[in-house]
Order: C-alpha cells, then sequence, then structure tokens
C-alpha cells in the first residue's frame, strides 16, 4: 500500500461508516450491488467525489469489488485475510511515523483523535457569524493580515487575559498563529540549533516531539505525575544538562490529564529563572475543565519574560479555523516575527476576523459550559466501560483523554493491531514518549465519539484486549 | 521607534487618509479638533478600533496631538522636521529589511504593494460564496484538513490543469499550501542545508531571496531579460556551480514583468535534467495577461520530475484565503509532506472549500477577464505619466508591476525617502536584487491604486524624483 489513506474528514467517514454498517448489519449481503456514487451522494447530501472516494478506499480494504464500469459490489469476507495483511501493514507502519497515520486509518471507533466531536460544536451559529464578519469586513478577502496578526484580534485577545488574569499585557506582545502546531514550530525554528537540549515532560504531545527532534533537539525528560512534577529532579536536571528550554503542557496535560499544582507554578518560574531555561507553556485544554477552573497559567508568575506562553483555540473553539496566540516577551516576539515572515508572511485574515467576532461573543460563552458538561459525560462513560477491567488511570479533571497503564504483558503494538482490524483505533504510549518506551500505556480520547459509539467501542475494546491476555482471561 | 508600524490594512489606511486629505486640503486647520473616534467610525463604517488605530499613527507621525482625555487636535506643519526624522528612520531600516517594512509605511500612493487593489475583487459575491459554503459543509469549522490538503480541492484543481495544460496529473501529485510563500519556505527547508548553491533569476522576488538566504543558501545568480535567458550562461552555471535548484518566476516576471519564450522553456527543463537541478517554478500571475495567453508552465514539459510547479492564487483571486498549490513528484511531495505535517499540519479546511467553490465558478472567469482589462489600463495610464521622463522600461504583456531603470545618478535609497515625504511608496531595486545592487532600478506596482490616484501619484512621483536630478532638470 503505496498511497496514504486520505481521510477527507468526518463527510468521508461517515459515508465510508454508512455502507460498513450495511454490511456489517447484513443489509447489504455479498454481490449485492451498492447505491450508484451519484445516488448516495444525493441521500446523504455530500459531494460526489465524497462518495467516490470512500467506495474507492472500501475497495482497497477489499470490503467491496467492482464491476462492469462503474458499479460496486459487496465483498464476502473471504477477503478478510487481506484487511489483516492491509492493515497489519498499516500498524507496522504507524510504530515509526506520526500519530495523523493512526488518525487516518478509517474506523469507526476513533479513540486516537484528542479533538472534540464535531457534533458537539455550535455549526449552524458559525455560519451566521461568519456571514456577519462579511457585512461587517465586505473585503475581508481581498485583505492580507499582517506577519505579526490583526491587531483588533490582538486587542481583543489582550482584554481577555487581562480580565482573566490581572496580568499586564499589551496587544503588541501577541502573535497570532496558524493554530500551535505552527507556534511550537516557529519556537524550535526560533531557538534550537542541533544538539541543543531541550526539557521534556514524560509523556508528552506527540507533534510536539516530533518538531522538537527535527531540529535535531536533544530531549531530557522529567516524568509528570498526577501532582505535578518533582522539582528537585527539574532544578537537577536544568543545573546539569543547561536546557535552552522546557516545553510543558501543565493545565489538563495531554496525553495525562494530569494538571500542575498553583504552589508548583510559580517555583517553577524561579528556576527557569536561575537557570536561565525559556518555558513554552502549551495551554490548549485551559477551557475544559469538569468542576473547577484550573490554576493560572504558569506565564501569570513570570516578571521578566521567561515565559512563553501558547493559547490554542481550535480544539474546542474552531478547529477548522486554526488560530492560536502567543505572548511572549518582546525580543522572543521579534524572532518570531522574522520566522513566521519567512514561514507564511501572517495567517489568512478573514479566520482571524470570523474567530474574533465568536470569541468575544456571549454564545461561546454558552457552548463552553455546555461541551464542559457532555465532555464529562463522555469521560465518565469511558470509565464506567473500563471498570470492568483492571486498568489503572488517573480521572483527569479535565481534557480529552484517559491515560491508561495496561498490564505488563500488553504490547500496545499488538494491541493496535487488533484494535484496528475491529475498527477502533488509540494512541499507544511509546508515541507520547521521547524515549519511545511506555510500551504499556495507551491514550484514549473521549471527546471525539458520540456517546452511544463510546459505550460500544469500549466495551469491544475492552473484549480486544481481553483476548490478548493470557488464556485464562479470554 | 522600536514598534513596527503596524498596517490594519486598507480599512486602516482608508482612516488614515481620510483624515490626512482634510487637513491637506485645509479641510481641518491647525488646532481644529478631529471627530471623536466613535463617530468617525460610526461615519465611516469600520470599527472604532481602527479608528483609533489611525489616530495614534497620526500622532505618531506628528499630524495630530493629543489634548483632554481623548481630543485629538490638527497639529501644523511645523513637524515636518520631525517626520522627516521619523521617516528618514524608518527608510535607513528599510534598506535592510524585508519589503514588508516598505509595505507597513502608511502612504497614500502604494506603488510597493503588487497586490491587487480590493476594489478590483469580487467582494460581494465572494460572500454569497461563503454562505453557500456553510450550507454545503455545515460543519467544516468543527473539521480539520489532512496535511496534503482537502482532497476535493485537489481534484478539482487536478481536472483545471489537465484541461489547460494536457498533462497527466493526480490529484496525489498536489500539494494545498497557506500560499505560494509557505511553498517557498517549505521546499527551501527540505532541500537546502547551509552553503548549498542555487541559482537565482536577478533580479527576483525579494521574499524567496530571504527564504533561501535564511536558509544559508549561497545564490548564484543568471540575469533575466525580456526575451529570456542566456542558455549558455545557465548552462555554465549548472556545471560549474552544480546548483541544487533553479528558483524561476518565468511567466510575467515578478519585478521585471518579462516571460521566457516557449522554446526555452522546453531546453531548460533538459538542462535541468542533465545536470540535476531542481528546478521551482513560481507561477503566481499566471492569468494576468493582457493580449494573449502565456506559453505553458515549464512543468508542462517535464517528464522525469524535474520541476516543481507552485500555483499561488492569492494576488488575484482572494489574498485573504491563502491558498497555493504545488505540483511535484511523489518522492518531493513526501518530504513536503513531512515539513508540512510539523509546520502547521495542514492548511485550514475552511479556506480550502471557499477556493474550492469560487475557483470552479462561472464568475471568477468573468472576474478574471475584467480583471486583466482593469490592470491593462492601469498600466497604460502609469506609463502615459511616465512618458514625460527619460526613464527606461520594457513594458510587460502582463502582471502588476513596471521594472523602470532610472538615470545612472540616482540613488533609489534617497528617492525613497523623499517619496515617502510624499505619501510615495515603491520598491527599489536592491531588494529584488540577491547581489544587492541594482540601485538605479525600482519597480512601480499599479495593480493596487485606483485609476484617479495612479495618475495623481505618478506625477507627484516624477516631480519629486525631478527634483532629485542635477540642478538643470528641476
Amino acid at each position: 500500500m503505496s498511497k496514504a489513506i486520505q481521510n477527507e474528514g468526518y463527510l468521508f467517514k461517515q459515508v465510508y461508516d454508512y455502507v460498513m454498517h450495511r454490511i456489517e448489519r447484513k443489509e447489504w449481503n455479498e454481490h449485492d450491488k451498492l447505491p450508484s456514487v451519484r445516488q448516495l451522494a444525493a441521500d446523504m447530501n455530500v459531494h460526489r467525489l465524497t462518495v467516490l472516494k470512500a467506495y474507492k478506499l472500501l475497495k482497497q480494504d477489499g470490503k467491496v469489488y467492482v464491476k462492469d464500469k462503474s458499479g460496486y459490489y459487496v465483498q464476502t469476507s473471504m477477503k478478510e485475510n487481506n484487511d489483516f495483511e492491509n492493515i497489519q501493514y498499516v500498524s507496522a507502519n504507524v510504530q515509526k511515523k506520526h500519530l495523523s497515520d493512526i488518525n487516518q486509518v478509517p474506523v469507526s471507533y476513533h479513540f486516537s483523535q484528542a479533538l472534540i466531536d464535531p457534533n458537539l460544536l455550535p455549526n449552524h451559529y458559525f455560519s451566521d457569524y461568519v456571514k456577519k464578519v462579511f457585512d461587517l469586513y465586505p473585503k475581508v478577502l481581498a485583505t492580507y493580515s499582517t506577519v505579526q496578526g490583526d491587531e483588533e484580534l490582538r486587542e481583543s485577545l489582550t482584554h481577555y487575559f487581562i480580565n482573566q488574569y490581572k496580568t499586564h499585557l499589551h496587544a503588541d506582545d501577541l502573535l497570532i498563529t496558524s493554530g500551535s502546531q505552527q507556534a511550537i514550530h516557529l519556537l524550535s525554528q526560533a531557538f534550537i540549533k542541533p544538539r541543543d537540549t531541550v526539557l521534556f515532560e514524560r509523556p508528552s504531545y506527540s507533534a510536539a516531539i516530533d518538531i522538537f527532534r527535527a531540529q535535531g533537539a536533544n530531549i531530557i525528560t522529567v516524568d509528570i505525575h498526577p501532582d505535578g512534577y518533582d522539582l528537585e529532579q527539574v532544578e537537577s536536571y536544568m543545573k546539569r544538562y543547561k536546557p535552552r528550554l522546557f516545553y510543558l503542557n501543565p493545565t489538563f496535560h495531554n496525553p495525562t490529564g494530569y494538571t500542575v499544582p498553583a504552589d508548583q507554578r510559580k517555583k517553577l518560574v524561579e528556576l527557569a529563572e536561575q537557570y536561565r531555561c525559556l518555558l513554552i507553556e502549551d495551554d490548549a485544554y485551559h477551557d475544559i475543565y469538569f468542576k473547577e477552573t484550573p490554576p493560572p497559567p504558569i506565564y501569570t508568575y513570570d516578571t521578566v519574560g521567561t515565559v512563553i506562553y501558547i493559547r490554542s483555540f481550535c480544539k474546542y473553539i474552531s478547529p477548522g479555523l486554526r488560530i492560536a496566540t502567543v505572548i511572549c516577551h518582546s525580543s522572543v516576539l521579534k524572532s518570531l516575527l522574522s520566522m513566521k515572515s519567512l514561514a507564511d508572511n501572517g495567517s489568512p485574515l478573514l479566520n482571524q476576523k470570523i474567530f474574533l467576532h465568536y470569541f468575544s461573543s456571549l454564545r461561546m460563552q454558552q457552548h463552553l459550559e455546555k461541551l464542559r458538561i457532555a465532555l464529562q459525560i463522555r469521560k465518565e462513560i469511558m470509565e464506567e466501560e473500563l471498570a470492568a477491567t483492571n486498568w489503572q488511570w488517573t480521572s483527569p479533571h479535565g481534557g480529552l483523554n484517559l491515560w491508561i497503564k495496561l498490564p505488563d504483558h500488553f504490547s500496545s503494538e499488538l494491541l493496535l493491531t487488533k484494535s484496528i482490524q475491529q475498527s477502533i483505533s488509540f494512541v499507544p504510549g511509546q508515541l507520547c514518549d521521547p524515549l519511545n518506551q511506555l510500551s504499556s500505556w495507551i491514550r484514549l480520547s473521549y471527546s471525539y465519539v458520540n456517546e452511544k459509539q463510546l459505550r460500544e467501542g469500549v466495551r469491544r475494546f475492552v473484549d480486544v484486549a481481553g483476548c490478548l491476555s493470557p488464556p485464562e482471561s479470554c
């Protein structure tokens, strides 16, 4: 399989799943003819190309075959061996590659996506907002943004942060980036040369590990625990290895869900200042708390510019817009501006204006409240279904994931292979580990799949895992 | 002036110009009070923050002063010396910096912007399109794009290129990037290590020069002439310096407007294959022809993957969306995907869907036809006004710029200083020259400024230049 499997996003997946469900439920039997591409596109209210893509992948996966010029027919389960080969091939590859490979495998139960279920986002309301933006800024599509980002947006975010955290801030201290990924990437380019040492939590955000590795960084890790870090260990590493920076995600940490307590935050800033180690605080999940608001961001304890704060709004406000902001000292900002002007010369203005108006609306606050409740319910469903196992995890107070310890005999590689066969994906612990171990840990996201599928899928997953245990447990 | 001058885009500029015109025409006199921010925002139908920004810059430029808590008053021309100092400071800096510094200086006659006048773009129609996209894809804001880019869009572009140029192409051969800037940047990162040699035209696109310089490239130049290149020179440099790649803009070249003839294109591909030099063909102006369509892109002569083709649609279709596509061999695409997954993990899906639907519409074709006519008229106005001088240029058959040779005694640095004082900006030749010379050449864009301002501005510019000539000409 030399072509990477393309995932069109939820539309494509819906078509794929639609066909698979009919086949699995025997509504469509072996050799039955599938609806024509045109017909199904009309029925499902999607583009013909979306249906065609789903059909092609079904064929590739051996679920359907083609006869005549344009007819698709249901394939029998006789082809399961080929599926197995195909999927094994993908699984074998994903051990070496990015999380994105796992996410692209079309399964029914996406526990690998730390994304919000599109159905939980106020899509209809977005639509109205976008129309409003065009009324306010009729020439927005004809205009470029500055490299630093739309000033109106930066002013609005500045007011927000000042109100939330009572910090001193000015719109000039902010940079708008196309998502937190771009922010991390620009920072890695601005600060890291090959063999520079950086400190990472273990485990950590897989894309950040990839980014810093690609810059040639030497990654040293400190463990993150449910109650934060061992600050003596942090200090000792800063002293010994003199890392250029420490990349951290201290609030509803990805993948663990842990939150670093307030008393540690202040101390961390002091250590960072003392040992001249920049702190890059990635705070993507800040608003996704279940009971109480989390402690203030680490940057609010910073007085001299040691902390670079990345706040992404992609996950739960509008993934499709890709808007994040970086708050930092002016010298850092200058480097970042330089990098960004080369990288793309500024994020699209349209996206910034849409985000600006949505972000400052009352509706968004209401949306966030509902989202928190919905996510908490999903977390609880997942935990209920997992209670049947002897697996261990710390129940998070916010965020999108459970970080689960399986018994030592498990290999998450094999578990992934078997799971994908059962249309389930998750993230093996190694992908979150800078040291590439943690192979009996897994990350399960409860945020993407609806409640019914969540229950079904976790049960199915527990069964799959059960069959991989020593004989007496299957 | 430690803060970079921020340009909010055309809205901010309109407010700034509005006030300046009133002052210049003596409608508002010294010590007159300006309208309140709120009032002017209502009158001009812009955001208060936009007016506030314009007012702050007027104050910074010494055009107005502040009294009481929130009143702005007209400043007298007594402050002109300070303006001069401020502007000289900016001008001195721009010699060393990017084109973006020049573009950010708020002037009335922007001959430095190789952008389309927003008033020439079908803004109202865009608005309808965006609403339509939300109806077709209700969850578009809740969904991420793949790294390679929306498949529907790639399929649509593939059909377009196949129809236009009869090439073999597949949607898998395309990558969607956030503008051509990002494409060039990703390519520089994928292919260039410090001290690698690259071939450039002289002059060339200033941002590309900056990008490759930032990667540490050693830039060797070949001259571009109205009739193309000296292919013997090209061959001799490829043989001698073994450049990794040749970055070129062979159709309505920026800044010269020259177009490389068809017979040279085929030969160029042969040379590139022979000497194993990748060709990066940046084709941003392809559709902006005045009389005849230009020769087919160089990539259409390529059979083995020597050419990497960048087609940006930003300039004249929708700058605010920032959409470009790269067509290349699968091994190159693989590298680019890897780079892009780190850089931003995929361009925003919303922008791609909006572009997809607009691009495939009849309206866009009609728009392009009108745009060509409008730009040709503007080119002719500029040329008419310049006929009064003894300056030399080759009239381009398309594109957005005139590339003009001034008599040798001119220093474009000093000319820029004086011009900015007269509210005129342009691009000094050095910024387009990898060798940093060409100081008696200038680039004037006719695309951004309306016809009336074009005439006024060019006349004024000719006067300014006239006063810098030897005494007998002033």
